[in-house]
């Protein structure tokens, strides 16, 4: 907790920070597999079945899109780390074009505000857009995520 | 496409329309392959990790609830099978609690709002509040989910 731990602090975030990092490369395999346990509806299976469908072939789940996100976000956070406490949720989450095997997703971030809690003056929140764009600079998700952060001790 | 096919169209949901269901078993072993792939922080990783948190022992990503709470909702919808045109996404997702490997999780949903397009009128959206309970009745997540569907041709 020291100002010399090497850590991100709530005083060290600055709105209008930005970011670009990631390059996840969806796999059909993975695709398949993630839909089989998480949301086994015939597109996110099957070519045959997708072509049936506005997705055309097959494509990933939209939480499936997340949790790639959420890796591109955990691996760049163990490059820049922060004090962080976790998340209470995000706002305004859209899956806006289909995400295919073979794609390679990256993610862009922006800090949009940060509060230092009323009640707990010890910790603060910031919100941050993410946008998520495909290797056509196809924009194919957006969501708005909050996360909690120490206050320099 | 004809009224007698079986499936629920825009006409058919009724607001204010509640529903129950779920009983997903959380296993440590599904937490952690989870957590390896998608959200590998030390807290969904280890119990001894996340000791030294606010979690207190091994809890699931946030992310893995959402796909738990898919999983549920997919089982849910082929019992009851909707002319569906899938999601453009969803509002206020909050993780209320943690979740632990142990747990069993369930959905309770209610169908908010609907809203017949004005662009496409063979469709229509309808917002869904989805609460996560675990086995003690804690409200662990709750989200607003956007879904799109087939007005009756």
């Amino acid at each position: 907790m020291s100002e010399s731990d090497g850590l991100v602090y709530f005083e060290d975030l600055e709105v209008g920070t930005t970011a670009a990092f990631g390059g996840y490369h969806v796999t059909r395999e993975e695709v398949i597999d993630f839909a089989s346990k998480y949301d086994p509806q015939p597109f996110h299976l099957s070519d045959e079945a997708a072509a049936q469908t506005h997705f055309g072939r097959l494509s990933a789940s939209g939480w499936h899109t997340c949790a790639m996100v959420m890796r591109m976000l955990v691996d760049n956070l163990t490059a820049n780390r922060q004090a962080g406490l976790g998340s209470p949720g995000l706002n305004e989450l859209r899956w806006l074009k289909p995400v295919y095997p073979g794609d390679v997703l990256r993610v862009e971030t922006e800090i949009l505000s940060k509060k230092q809690s009323q009640s707990r003056p010890e910790m603060g929140s910031f919100q941050s857009a993410i946008r998520v764009l495909n290797q056509n600079d196809v924009l194919v998700c957006t969501m708005q995520s909050i996360g909690l952060i120490r206050v320099r001790g």
